[in-house]
């Protein structure tokens, strides 16, 4: 699955992935006031966030979907969530999940199957919530992760696992000190590199990639050389502060190694300053275009 | 929220919670044959749920419903997944949503409003999955809590924290020393111990619990030692090998400090020699009504 997405970076010339956190906040007004209960709010998502990805998607390769903002409306909530990433398929571009599910491996293996796999009914088989990238949590271990592993490679598909999250606090567990001398996000690290080994493609890297924020520069700098075959989704740029300059770190010479996602900055683009009197559909765009030059000049400033 | 499941479980003298990880397999054949789709699955798992809840829910003081299960129906398993939380509350009994939810501050506010809290669509709010507990994965640290924390407190709910999980390979990164002496499990469950410090009720437990494994006696003990008013949530009994004596360890003087997890047990119960012979209802409720004097057995038999 990453030569595919990597493919998709290539021909954008865009290692830019829109973040699909879809708040009713966010929607124009004209669309926010008939919505009376969940199921309203839950059509205005699919008129929104097609709307965003029939836009975008011959600028960007990829969308990352929150699962959090749909699962606030209930099962409309859940049916917004499918229909964008089957929408957002449709138009050709790569999906992930961002769900950060985890479990027991009987209970992973369900997980896997709703998002990676097909579930089968009396023979027949469906995609449940058709994506190609499932962000996981790794705190239970291999056993809880391996049947992601096994539908990644049944399937072509991939999982993003956390290591270095991007939040303030990501350090109060992740960047403690084993006595070996390695931090947990480094053992997690190492982990993923290894649960990666099968399913390196011809750029370079493996199915198993890892979250890596952006707003930790030196972590991600370790994490590079620790994991040089694990590609990164990165996220943190903009509203949580992430710089270019910061993530350029999780970058190889050819440019390639990560995705960076933004969410809130393309998303609520019109209504920032700078693109300030566009309406949100020009204003996103013009936010993805400006990301891809900042992320490109950033890369080609670096020495190597 | 502490106090009343506490209360429930004075009441059925009975610390075991009912897990409706609801597979399309358990069900009986009559119910299985005319499922044509994700829809008529997500029908029959309300009706297989709703019968379990109908024929417990005087010998039980909660259920835990595993959320991977439903998810692999996608939108139509989600509709099931909120028939299932809304039936077992009417029914009266504590329902904790088993979905193990995790991120950043900002998404971490939206898992919780839509389990513990409510949504709110142009001045009308509605829970969009009504769960009294939410389990949730504490690896990004304090400020992927700190919203839960907040709407425990505001909306009276609990969550459970995972700490030390039941699966074989928990141990992997669960066990491992820092170099401050402790383990992984117990850094995490010293600060669910600290997270719960305001919510103390009655009865000496908080409204922020931990996730312990049945499966993990020697772990369970020491965190029982290291967090004396957190509430153990406890998976692993039965098919995952976790016994009544394993687990006695978990509870104070009182029989009180934990409630005790048990899934294909009580589903699966006609299907196992011991219960042959009984339709899938009768079955559970023997099973049941056999896990509480286990428990209460093993209990009476330590000496404290």
């Amino acid at each position: 699955m990453t030569d595919i997405l990597i493919e998709k970076i290539l021909k954008t010339s865009n290692p830019t992935c829109v973040g699909l956190d879809t708040a009713f906040e966010y929607l124009p007004e004209n669309m926010r006031k008939f919505c009376r209960n969940f199921s309203d709010v839950g059509k205005a998502f699919i008129d929104y966030n097609v709307s965003l990805i029939d836009k975008l998607k011959d600028v960007i390769p990829a969308v990352k979907v929150q699962a959090a903002y749909y699962e606030m409306y209930g099962p409309y909530g859940a049916a917004a969530y499918f229909a964008t990433l089957r929408e957002a398929k449709k138009a050709g571009l790569v999906v992930i999940a961002d769900a950060k599910r985890n479990d027991i491996g009987s209970t992973a293996a369900c997980y896997s199957k709703a998002y990676l796999g097909e579930t089968e009914v009396n023979g027949v088989s469906e995609p449940a919530f058709p994506s190609d990238y499932l962000t996981v949590n790794g705190y239970l271990g291999s056993d809880g992760i391996e049947p992601f592993l096994a539908d990644c490679k049944r399937c072509d598909k991939g999982i993003f696992v956390l290591v270095k999250t991007s939040n303030p606090s990501s350090g109060q567990f992740q960047n403690r000190r084993f006595a070996s001398g390695e931090t947990l996000y480094e053992a997690m690290g190492a982990l993923v590199e290894e649960w990666g080994s099968a399913s390196v493609g011809k750029y370079g890297y493996s199915d198993v990639g890892a979250v890596v924020g952006a707003t930790h520069p030196e972590e991600a700098a370790i994490l590079r050389e620790l994991m040089p075959h694990t590609f990164f989704l990165i996220p943190g740029y903009g509203a949580q502060g992430g710089k270019a300059d910061d993530l350029a770190v999780c970058f190889d010479a050819r440019g390639l190694g990560g995705i960076v996602n933004n969410s809130r900055g393309i998303l609520c683009a019109n209504k920032s300053e700078k693109y300030k009197g566009m309406n949100y559909l020009d204003a996103a765009r013009a936010a993805v275009l400006d990301m891809r030059e900042d992320i490109a000049l950033s890369l080609s400033r670096r020495k190597i």
